[in-house]
């Protein structure tokens, strides 16, 4: 592969015909690479396991935004993709993506419109709820599109949405069944603080317990004659755990394909505190573009290049002992006092972010590599689409 | 106004063509919304000030990323605008914005192509560097492609990028003249760390002391027989103490026209601790889509639509004694326990944010607002820029 201009670089780039074409280092930076040797083994390892648990796996889109890696966790065996947002979940379908999960309410002025448009050109999206009047409004726009839709109860395992499990849970979702322009799709019961819990044993009690609730509820309402044949749940954190609860029918982890610090740093069920069920596939692409010291080098990556949300900064890939640290919203000051290699102007370096889905939504597109070869260029579809 | 559908509503958006037909109201959530007025007022203040001190204007549009805004400033006085990196200043070039100065270095891959053909096109822009290599760099390119290369001397003031300066800076500039197809435009002199110093008296002694060390470099420019008409500087914590200081002859703050917590948060130089020279006019308008407890909503924006590099959330307008706390991704729990004024379901609830330009960063629009009447909608035509 020669060394290109930016003309023709650019030319590559807007064509979207990359395969061959370019080497990672031919990239402007800062951008996002994605290893696709590991985002593929990561893909067939939780696709495989939950197969092997006998559990549906819905990947949460949320993480990557990204039609062509939903299209893939298909190929591999989803039953569908998660989105966070009705504006997420619109940008996918336009794109092909079917069996979706809306994981948040459709509240708030023309969700329950858009939810009704949806469900007209994709009547199996599952739509969550946790709200009586919002039951009714859902119900009242369906009978007037003419569509079915389908409401899952959203159940309140984490302390943020939800109906709290137990009896509120299955008086809700009696009101529910009686709706007859809905249809009851089951159980959506996300613990978001089990997620990250250090240590898996103390991960398996906080998921058991949150998600113990869930099941519970779904018997309890076989109890009450309500056939419940589904509940969704899991994250990266706990496939390993919820695919081992009884009552829970599938599993929406999404941050497992990419991986980030935060996940890294969860301690894994082999005792080791540094968790390596998948690999680290998502890196931002900086260039050391000043060097005021010896020690110290300034890349071209700040606040709007890495998601800042966590109390830890971004770690550099194959520089032990060195240390980042945000300057502002460009820049991003790298420390080597204690590394071994050092850099010099113009140097590339990777960085592994600290929380995967806030980072891939600063980007309008990442890059596919394997070895130093970019095979693809994606856009990230739904970036954006917060509403 | 009449309540609209979400196919109008869509429609009119796609459109572009707002003014009078939407009210904030009903605008999907979440969004950006810009308070017109109180935007105007920021912006006339800030140009009337600097040209009552003889000081040139040039806003920095890494805030805002939108070229209707930047020539707003224009229009206001502005002799142009500063934009961070080079994929800024090429968006809003496209658009006819003109006077650019880019203040980070044009070092990596491209950068140096890239600035060439920006020049080509825009021969007033003025490009920065800290390097003689780069300085080389940028001379073989300029003189291949038959350009002259404005350069200025980028500075460390802030312990980020730049010379050093006094003798080091000297010696740069020295360099910088001898070469043919660079024009040396003047000291670039950012002092970040002195923005936000609690406390006038203190953040006037810090950027006295910072931008000192700038206008003193000028000083020995023009004992070495270099002129130098140009001294960039400030922002807006240090507007009122920076046109003050003899030497530096332009000012190029960027967040006055928003604002933020952050910059609410500095005092001001009348000894109060909010700082009110400047008022908020950018909010993240949201919906209450989840109520768990009576004193608990759970409202539709999280790490996703406010950005979070500050130690502290944002905080909702109009609700004294509420407090925000982000939720994840997508979610913000709003405490309601010390608030008179509670929420209920599918009420919309507007927040400062803790820092305006990540967060504007996060978004493809903004909407400009007067009351409550939808003017115009802005596309954030930078946005994720960040090459």
């Amino acid at each position: 592969m020669v060394s290109r201009t930016w003309a023709e670089v650019s030319q590559i780039l807007a064509s979207g015909d990359v395969k061959g074409k370019l080497s990672k280092h031919d990239l402007p930076t800062p951008c996002l690479i994605v290893d696709l040797d590991g985002l593929e083994a990561n893909l067939l390892k939780m696709a495989s396991y939950l197969r092997g648990q006998g559990r549906a796996f819905r990947p949460h889109a949320k993480s990557h935004k990204c039609a062509e890696i939903a299209r893939m966790c298909v190929a591999a065996g989803a039953v569908g993709a998660c989105t966070a947002k009705i504006g997420e979940a619109e940008a996918l379908a336009a794109l092909g993506v079917g069996g979706l999960l809306i994981t948040t309410p459709m509240v708030g002025r023309y969700r329950v419109e858009r939810a009704v448009a949806l469900a007209a050109s994709r009547p199996e999206t599952i739509f969550v709820a946790d709200d009586l009047g919002n039951l009714a409004d859902l119900n009242l726009a369906a009978g007037v599109a003419g569509v079915r839709l389908r409401v899952a109860v959203d159940l309140n395992v984490t302390n943020r949405t939800g109906v709290m499990p137990g009896s509120s849970a299955v008086g809700f979702v009696e009101k529910l069944v009686g709706m007859p322009h809905l249809e009851f799709a089951g159980i959506q019961a996300y613990a978001g603080h089990c997620a990250h819990i250090y240590g898996f044993a103390e991960r398996k009690k906080g998921s058991e317990e949150a998600m113990g609730l869930a099941v519970e509820t779904r018997a309890l309402l076989s109890k009450a004659g309500i056939r419940c044949d589904w509940l969704s749940g899991g994250s990266t954190g706990t496939y390993n755990i919820d695919s081992h609860i009884d009552g829970i029918t599938e599993l929406q982890p999404g941050s497992f394909l990419f991986m980030d610090i935060d996940y890294n740093r969860i301690g894994g069920a082999d005792g080791n505190a540094f968790y390596s069920d998948f690999v680290n596939t998502l890196f931002v692409l900086t260039t050391v573009y000043s060097k005021p010291t010896a020690d110290l080098a300034i890349v071209d990556a700040g606040f709007k290049a890495i998601a800042t949300d966590k109390p830890f900064p971004a770690e550099a890939r194959a520089y032990p002992g060195s240390l980042f640290a945000f300057s502002g919203d460009e820049h991003g000051r790298f420390f080597l006092e204690n590394s071994a290699r050092k850099v010099a102007l113009g140097d590339r370096v990777e960085f592994i972010v600290p929380h995967c889905d806030p980072s891939v939504n600063l980007y309008d597109r990442m890059f596919g590599v394997r070895g130093d070869s970019v095979e693809a260029v994606w856009t990230v579809d739904a970036r954006g689409r917060v509403e």
